[in-house]
């Protein structure tokens, strides 16, 4: 299972009852953050989740409500006492920038590993993957699906017939891979074929184009940005590369999305539940995203 | 008279009910900020200061807890339509800083000025004498005293003994020189000496030095750090550079300030007024700063 919480929900700048744009994506013990704008850290401390987890730090571009709270968010992990290094995943020149604004926060604890999206692959926080995908904004930008798999079901008769010793059946359960008496074994061999697991997909400052569609299909839980809900901003946000509460909603009807939460309203939406209608029209399961938002989304059954 | 808001009063980290160490000085329709961690803006917004007339932001140091809402800070000031330059003091290296951490937040709509202490001289806001010194912290760190001089009383046998026409006496109180008739007239031909005015002192980050003592000197209002008030905790403060409550007290006790007010304590000081007595049995006008605390402090007389 993962568990899903929407720290912040706003849009280019913090209030004071509305924190930037930012999630958690966690499950077994393995946390991920995405985007770390101005005030997360204390938005984190309104929620059940911990710093202490937290191994990777998804960044969708580099404006700064999305990233600004990068610095102190890593002195408080420091300060946590983290040691184990993390990895910071990002647009081209994620490097660079991280570098640049942590001239305030020198000395860290802990080591910071660096992915950049589209040139290094095979993302991951324990055993969830991350895909980054492109989106189209006024600056670089990327969303990301978040795939937990799930192995399919143990099967005595394959174990059987692949002379599996059954000595090592758990061990082979829960390592996915044991060596034995000189020859190793793999979970495969024991297994019917992985079974759906669950995906998350994450997408903000973003016009909609079908790139989105391809990565969100079939997402257990569709979080999307929602600028504005109002008809009349369209003309604003084309010019902004934002989206309407009912592009959103036709991305996720394109895209066959179980559920969908609309995040990152601009400071101008004061009721963000006011326009709903806005998407439930067109994508009947639209939820409005709110501060400290949260779901556990089990494997399905 | 010169308007004091401490915005915030906490150190090292911005917490849910506490934010990060921050002031606003303001006098006639222009303002300075100290400081300006994560969350300062937001913190603003809790108080009856605004964004639109701060001329100056005066920067301590470059920890994050003192700069990291520098970005989102500049950019809300030009989201709400700033476009005269503004200028950031700091100690030296501070254009570098700025430079590097305003990376994400490009384009800004005005200028930004920068006055290094100890090389740019002449410092001010509006009528406000921004006046430098050197603290001693883990890193090059600035206190600043706040001056609003005032002029001396109109004196009317001196302007007739100076032969200062009649017709621009008013003119002259107003703008403090004034050509006529091909001739320049000053203030000082039709004024007594100048009057005491109003000077507000303030240190962060700091241990206690005879520097601090030599410009705090006769301060109406001393603003100090107090990280810790238990006494235990001294051997901490020396190491990390910073004052006990009862530090300050003794600093203030020897400058022979009016008053003083105590802020950036420590996460673990949860009641900063269970301690106030290490500092008031020591120098009885200290106060306990808390966020939005704030005072008028009208010319004497």
């Amino acid at each position: 299972m993962l568990n899903v919480t929407m720290l912040g929900t706003g849009g280019m700048m913090p209030l004071k009852d509305r924190w930037l744009t930012s999630c958690i994506i966690n499950s077994e013990g393995h946390s991920i953050l995405v985007d770390c704008g101005e005030g997360t850290q204390i938005a984190l401390k309104n929620t059940a989740c911990r710093l202490k987890p937290i191994d990777v730090i998804c960044i969708t571009h580099f404006h700064a409500d999305h990233i600004s709270g990068l610095p102190g968010f890593l002195l408080s992990m420091g300060n946590e006492g983290r040691e184990e290094p993390i990895t910071i995943a990002g647009p081209r020149g994620i490097e660079q920038i991280v570098r640049s604004i942590c001239v305030i926060a020198p000395n860290l604890p802990f080591e910071i590993k660096y992915a950049e999206a589209f040139r290094d692959n095979d993302i991951r926080c324990g055993n969830i993957e991350i895909i980054p995908f492109e989106v189209r904004h006024s600056t670089e930008c990327v969303g990301y699906s978040f795939v937990l798999p799930r192995r399919g079901k143990f099967n005595v008769e394959k174990a059987k017939m692949n002379n599996v010793p059954m000595k090592i059946w758990n061990s082979l359960q829960k390592n996915g891979e044991v060596e034995f008496e000189g020859k190793l074994y793999t979970y495969d061999m024991v297994s019917d074929g992985e079974r759906r697991g669950v995906k998350v997909t994450y997408c903000t400052d973003t016009r909609p184009t079908q790139n989105i569609v391809k990565y969100a299909e079939n997402s257990d839980l569709f979080i999307c940005e929602g600028l504005y809900y109002d008809p009349q901003k369209l003309d604003r946000a084309r010019k902004t590369g934002h989206m309407l509460y009912s592009e959103a909603a036709r991305l996720a009807l394109q895209s066959g999305v179980k559920e969908m939460w609309l995040t990152h309203y601009s400071p101008a939406v004061t009721e963000p539940e006011e326009g709903i209608e806005q998407a439930t029209g067109i994508f009947p399961n639209t939820k409005c995203g709110y501060d400290g938002k949260t779901v556990t989304i089990p494997f399905p059954d």
